[in-house]
């Protein structure tokens, strides 16, 4: 084994930052063992200097992320500080100084991960991001390198836990949205300021990564649809029981099922109670992989949290690590396939309606004649009245979004139609 | 890109071979470009030359695989022909001769790992074998690389199809065994002599790999305790029932709680009906892996089967090729914990034991006696009697393996116990 040690500098000590400091402590022969050399922690980047960071020597600590990553002699920068800036220059900067990345860092790698990919390239560097997505869970090593022989044609996922913990505790105790919110805060599981997770952001940034590895093809944040999940109701979770199904916010990377184009997108969604993502509790994360020969996969896990997001960089750590001692890089980015990325009227799916309609004779027939206007084809139709008011719950065939919303536009118009009270797609069939 | 192709000799053209020839004809390009070079097959070596097979030109078949993994210009020979001999000694052959090896043979790895890394080694060549485990089911590379910088505690999973579909189909409909057995025959998931499966050497084989990865140790197939599942019989899923269990063929790596020996083992168990593991159908395999800073995660898909064997072989094969043009190789065997494997005898778990016992005062009492006199914690009793014949059902807390030995032997000595109706270990709770 090598004896002198590959340096490490960690950018960021927050709840990621110490877990890893605290693992390449603790852990510092067997990741010794593992890589070849022994790893030591050269540098420590953080804003308040003054914090007390048990296990971490004083004369680490800088406040001066730049010159850390600027001098020299670091092997491999490990970032989780997290957000655009300065994240993206210090990742640059590394690369040029000849060190190597492993970052944890989605939104910056949804943003701006083709041009960081060329920078590690340029530079014959490694840039890693298992803890980008889905916390431990391993996900990018998979889909780039286990099913590199194969053709990915669906990624189906929980990758928040926040908003998995919050529509779980909405589907187990009849809660409303806030109620909800307020327990995960409570908890711990939501931030003060929970948007990035609610409004589907967080989600969105993970499946434009995804995507982007399992199509082989570049595709950015702006690509991914987005819908968030805070007007999902109580109602809506006594529709999707009445369905046999629940409900959860999807990231969904889909080829269309002609192979010449990709989708992707965030939006909360029914899925059948016999679908495995269904049975995926709390803050875990769940995600499918649909392949062409490997048929269906799926990988579960914490997606979150400070030792399980530390354990997914640690196995990066090493990996580039080794790859540092063979002097070669991994995989870098594949974007050789280039397909294009629809917008959200291209993507077929199911879909659940609750219209509130006048109680009279014929509004099914009106209502029946928008879809089929619309080319939209109607699985099955409950309708329920009284008092004068009545509901009307249509569950389509497989439609394009294109194609509902016109048909839902339309409705609108009727006089007969007093609202459309929820859509909802269905999904995991 | 290179445009020389990197040259793949194929040893087997079975249900696995022929796909790995399908996808390798079909996704040329696909497999080109996430390479960095084509990839072109160069031989085929079959026992039966005659045999059209769709999609192989005739001039590439030949029946002398030696002089295949001999001609010296080979890059990367797959192995999918199964058994020991002649396997092994044509995967050392192809060291010799300077090819690198994918294969997807458990029986030979979990015999002659070692061996077969060493000589790898000693050649500067990869041995990969994603496909020996769990077909499809990313399961060596997360292991060996996204976990390279964790702790792994415990692998729990269920590695054997079709014990699984025979297990779940007498769970479902309450057949017996054998009635499970013809089914699964029938139905092409059982083979003619379905010994490795039903007696758990197939599964055996599995964990001694997994958990020579998972605890940087060698363990050999012969360090693995194995126990089939002829003989759970309906009464049995009834017991579980009771519980709140199913019953699985179980493969579990451990380490002991105080991290100094590890264990290996396959037997029938009964799990929680709530266990991730306890809602896996048919024929699919599924892993629990704990760690220390991941926490658990499960991986989960088609454990066997043509093309998702074959969609793991050719995820080995686009690394080991890449590897071969970065003129490195992956990482080899890492055994250097070398933690004793201990025997069945230390390994602690609970236990749901069944006595035939005489229906008379004091039974209980002289049972208890027995348990305790061999410190073994009972944690619940349940009797029921007719006509001066009576069954007791005990469920211990946790105990040695060693520890439930020595009670059994105790209490088949008993008078007023006329039998040991069946012992089942629970596990996974």
């Amino acid at each position: 084994m090598r004896t002198r040690p590959l340096k490490v500098a960690l950018l960021g000590c927050g709840v990621v930052g110490s877990e890893v400091a605290r693992i390449m402590t603790t852990h510092a022969d067997d990741l010794a063992a593992r890589i070849g050399a022994p790893v030591e922690l050269a540098g420590v980047a953080v804003r308040r200097p003054s914090k007390v960071r048990e296990g971490i020597p004083q004369d680490l600590v800088t406040t001066d992320a730049t010159a850390l990553v600027k001098r020299g002699d670091i092997d491999v920068v490990v970032e989780v500080i997290g957000g655009i800036e300065p994240a993206r220059s210090l990742i640059t900067t590394a690369f040029e100084h000849g060190a190597s990345v492993v970052s944890a860092n989605k939104a910056l790698l949804a943003q701006d991960g083709a041009a960081l990919h060329a920078a590690a390239d340029q530079h014959g560097k490694d840039l890693y991001y298992e803890a980008a997505v889905a916390g431990a869970i391993p996900l990018i090593r998979p889909l780039r390198e286990s099913l590199a022989g194969d053709k990915v044609n669906r990624v189906l996922g929980i990758v928040n836990g926040t908003t998995n913990f919050i529509l779980d505790k909405m589907d187990s105790t009849g809660a409303g949205y806030q109620e909800a919110l307020d327990e995960a805060t409570a908890l711990g599981y939501a931030e003060a300021d929970p948007t990035a997770d609610v409004e589907g952001f967080d989600a969105a940034a993970k499946a434009a990564i995804l995507a982007g590895i399992a199509f082989h093809t570049r595709v950015r944040l702006d690509d991914v649809y987005r819908e968030g999940m805070t007007e999902v109701t109580a109602a809506d979770f006594a529709s999707a029981k009445e369905m046999g199904c629940t409900i959860k916010l999807l990231a969904i990377c889909e080829r269309a099922e002609d192979g010449r184009s990709v989708t992707a997108r965030v939006h909360p969604a029914m899925i059948p109670l016999t679908h495995p993502l269904a049975s995926v509790r709390g803050a875990y994360n769940a995600v499918f992989v649909e392949s062409d020969a490997s048929g269906q996969l799926m990988f579960y896990g914490p997606g979150a949290g400070g030792a399980p997001t530390a354990s997914a960089v640690l196995g990066d750590l090493v990996a580039v690590c080794r790859n540092r001692l063979s002097g070669t890089t991994g995989p870098g980015e594949s974007a050789y396939a280039a397909l294009p990325v629809e917008g959200m009227g291209e993507v077929v799916t199911r879909y659940h309606i609750s219209l509130d309609v006048a109680d009279k004779p014929g509004v099914l027939a009106q209502v029946a004649t928008v879809f089929a206007e619309h080319g939209v084809s109607i699985d099955t139709v409950r309708q329920q009245g009284k008092d004068g008011e009545a509901s009307l719950v249509v569950v389509t065939h497989r439609a394009s979004d294109a194609a509902l919303g016109g048909t839902v536009e339309a409705l609108r118009k009727l006089d007969t139609v007093r609202g459309v009270a929820s859509i909802m797609r269905v999904e995991g069939e």
